[in-house]
């Protein structure tokens, strides 16, 4: 190794490196929360994928002669200045919360130190810290002790991946390793007709077919409604078809409806189907004594996923898989690998985590949960979802009082969906307003003033937000609402000069 | 909200208080990173899982009266105390390196701020770092730049199921929708003997079934062997079987075999098959001169994995899928998220990685490796791999000299498979020989002297090695074979003396 070389790789493992940017860092961050926070700048820093491509490749080229430190500096203020701005209270857009900042220093524990699970072993902590959290929302779940299981993995969508191959594993013995091609007749998935997109991607996955999904019928407030999912159980049983799973939600991404699981889980129960809840967004309910009810029935769910990088405020990504019946957390993964799992500890197997998760070598994700839980204590949870679902009322009661807003549905949490119908639009056709709600957004957020998002309901283009932010107030959500204002009456400006004459 | 309520609140959120609990973390960290690559504690921190279980749960349930910031440094501590040292030399073990320790610093920015992906808004420049990244890696690979694609997910395991779900998608025609029940006869994957048990996992999960994952076989340096891969093609065409993929492994496992990938692919192009390459391991070697031999033909790879937090020396989880045929990077997933994906910017959706990963909401887990390239540059990375594989040779020459120690294979990289032999088991019976390189490891790790790992080789229970630690040196490896030696001797001894009369 020439001296060069060893100089490199010296500054790079120094302690003392470590020190000067890592102070360098905190104090970034910190001038940088302050700023965001007091929203002095803009929400979304928007440019052009192909610019900050470029940009992001200029600096992997380019090699500078300052100081390390000074680089470093100069790394992070880049990375800071074309990020989003999440901790801005007028960020109001997808289910991604602005965390707590501290849960983020709990994570650099781990990844500094590089804390890893799949054998016990190597990350002993990290899998103590998960198991403890497991057990501790297990029991919030309602679950007793010792008769659950747990896992933590990487996201919504791969927590719905493992409770449905469970499912599937469960349901058609043998699948795993006969694979389906064995099977006499397309098994089926019945989803919540609104469910996450990764519910019917599992079952592409999976090799159930996306083509064998079916869809439970929704009530008026979009819920699933359990004397249809009876009826449909009915009709299935009846055909001789087997069904993986019923898929339901809590809550359901479009207008934030929760199903009501007691009346679902009886269903299920009465056709011995097993009953996977995605409650993704909606599990931190069950510790807040004024949403819980939200919940109520949740304990009869076979499967269960969860997301702490939602509702509990933590960064992403930290998703819980829970089973009612701890029995069934081997049914997910079969594997033998020699070099990882020691057989002469075989009591270990069971805090070996790679035995359980789509991932193999997995990060410390609950190193940030522990620490805010182990900081704050419990009660910080049930304030930031209480605080944020209650929003979720205020601004229905807003767009209820406007003349020029059209709320789509009564919220039960911090999701609301609804469109803007100014005056000069009030007669115009469906697919004018459509367009108006899309530019809107988009003329928004681009401006930096506002985030938001837009969905489509029914086949109606609509503005969508999740008040994901606990230092969002009353005070932004009225002044969202003239700033929407404000950029339509922009665009039916524009609309108007660019008229052909 | 109560007061104390919003007093949690305001404290869980003020930028001064990350800025004081940061400075703090700062100052541990260093320190502990100094203590640790100094060798002045244990490699591992070994407790049972049941006693660290009760401390982590301790915590979430004691509500300190200390202030915040003093409470922080106790939690941090414990974490650190109780965790795995990976940046002490002494660590020689899984395939999990010590870090270059800025990496986490850099990875804090995107957790502290929870940048994402999904959509390209949500992360605009985690975005644009993982597809600077991406084309990076894919042009050092071979290949023209716009031709190829790829993208980053939550490690190998999850970049081996994402890349065999594009084989099985693109080579069973219409099987994402129908599913694989409508298969005429069951199709099969073709893996090397030794691979990585995430890839037979792949086709439990994909519903192939883990009965249908044919072994090809090696040769005896355990490699896969090109004649007879081509005569087991022959006979799998000729049974008119359809073949997902081969899957080749740069490097296996057990003893870090590369794959001969040139010969490999052209028995693959000959029979019109798809060929993955699980290089998570060996991937960065073609950022070396010295061992770019070992990757000779990756190029030819239809998709290909590559775990930057293996040999890149970055903080888990940051794994690429590649595919050569850049079209087939929408063939893995497909779905309809009409809040997520904004159709009056269909351009954009190049950018949404939601459309190509199994994750919806991700991490900016590329932050760490783009960080560490941008301010260390290329050159670091290739020191780094050429200082560990070279210590890989080191070792199998000590190993050979040694008359106690038996090296079972010639290592290829920095992977070393051996036993421990002491004279007095010269003549031992093989399951007690087996049994004493357990006892060996596990009574080695546990006293936190070094940390090496076991595997199994044809039934044969031998010691395993990866050095993936820049700061380990030939003089570590000597002092490894002193402390087995040393262990062996104590294992020996209490064996006599336990002997009953």
């Amino acid at each position: 190794m020439t001296a060069s070389a060893l100089e490199r790789l010296q500054a790079a493992f120094s302690p003392e490196t470590l020190r000067n940017t890592g102070h360098r860092l905190i104090d970034l961050l910190a001038s940088h929360l302050d700023k965001v926070q007091k929203s002095e700048g803009r929400v979304l820093n928007w440019a052009e994928p192909t610019e900050n491509v470029q940009r992001a490749a200029d600096w992997l080229h380019s090699s500078g002669s300052e100081p390390l430190a000074e680089r470093f500096e100069q790394l992070v203020r880049e990375m800071l200045a074309r990020g989003h701005n999440l901790h801005d209270p007028r960020y109001i857009g997808h289910q991604v919360p602005a965390p707590v900042p501290l849960a983020g220093l709990f994570d650099a524990v781990g990844s500094v130190t590089n804390q890893v699970m799949a054998v016990y072993e190597m990350g002993p902590w990290a899998t103590a810290v998960e198991r403890s959290l497991v057990n501790e929302l297990g029991g919030i779940i309602g679950w007793p002790a010792g008769q659950f299981a747990g896992l933590i993995t990487h996201g919504g969508s791969l927590a719905n991946l493992t409770g449905l191959l469970t499912a599937r594993n469960v349901t058609l013995s043998g699948v795993w390793e006969r694979g389906l091609t064995g099977a006499d007749r397309p098994p089926v998935l019945v989803v919540q007709a609104d469910a996450h997109y990764s519910l019917a991607r599992a079952a592409g996955v999976l090799g159930l077919g996306t083509g064998q999904v079916v869809k439970a019928a929704l009530n008026a407030r979009r819920q699933m409604d359990p004397q249809k999912l009876d009826d449909l159980l009915a009709r299935l049983r009846h055909d001789q078809c087997s069904i993986v799973a019923v898929a339901a939600c809590s809550c359901a991404t479009p207008i934030g409806a929760f199903d009501p699981l007691d009346e679902i889980a009886s269903v299920c129960r009465r056709y011995e189907v097993w009953l996977h809840v995605d409650a993704a967004h909606g599990g931190a309910a069950c510790l807040s004594r004024k949403y819980r009810r939200l919940m109520y029935g949740v304990e009869q769910a076979d499967s269960l996923v969860w997301d702490a990088h939602k509702m509990m405020f933590v960064p992403a990504l930290c998703a819980f898989v829970f089973y009612r019946n701890g029995q069934h957390r081997f049914e997910a993964f079969q594997q033998n690998a020699p070099y990882l799992f020691d057989p002469s500890a075989p009591g270990l197997a069971d805090y070996d985590t790679g035995l359980l998760t789509p991932e193999c070598t997995k990060r410390a994700a609950a190193y940030g949960l522990w620490g805010v839980w182990s900081l704050f204590g419990r009660e910080l949870f049930e304030d930031m979802l209480d605080r944020t679902f209650d929003l979720g009322r205020t601004l229905y009661e807003r767009l209820v009082e406007a003349s020029d807003f059209e709320p789509l549905h009564e919220p039960e949490c911090n999701i609301v969906t609804f469109r803007h119908i100014p005056e000069a639009l009030r007669q115009a056709p469906p697919q004018i307003l459509d367009q108006f709600q899309l530019d809107l957004r988009r003329t928004l957020i681009r401006s930096g003033e506002f985030y938001i998002v837009q969905t489509n309901l029914d086949g109606r283009q609509a503005l969508r937000v999740t008040i994901i932010n606990p230092l969002t107030t009353a005070a932004h959500l009225d002044d969202l609402l003239n700033a929407i204002r404000s950029v339509g009456r922009k665009i039916l400006n524009e609309s108007v000069t660019s008229r052909p004459q």
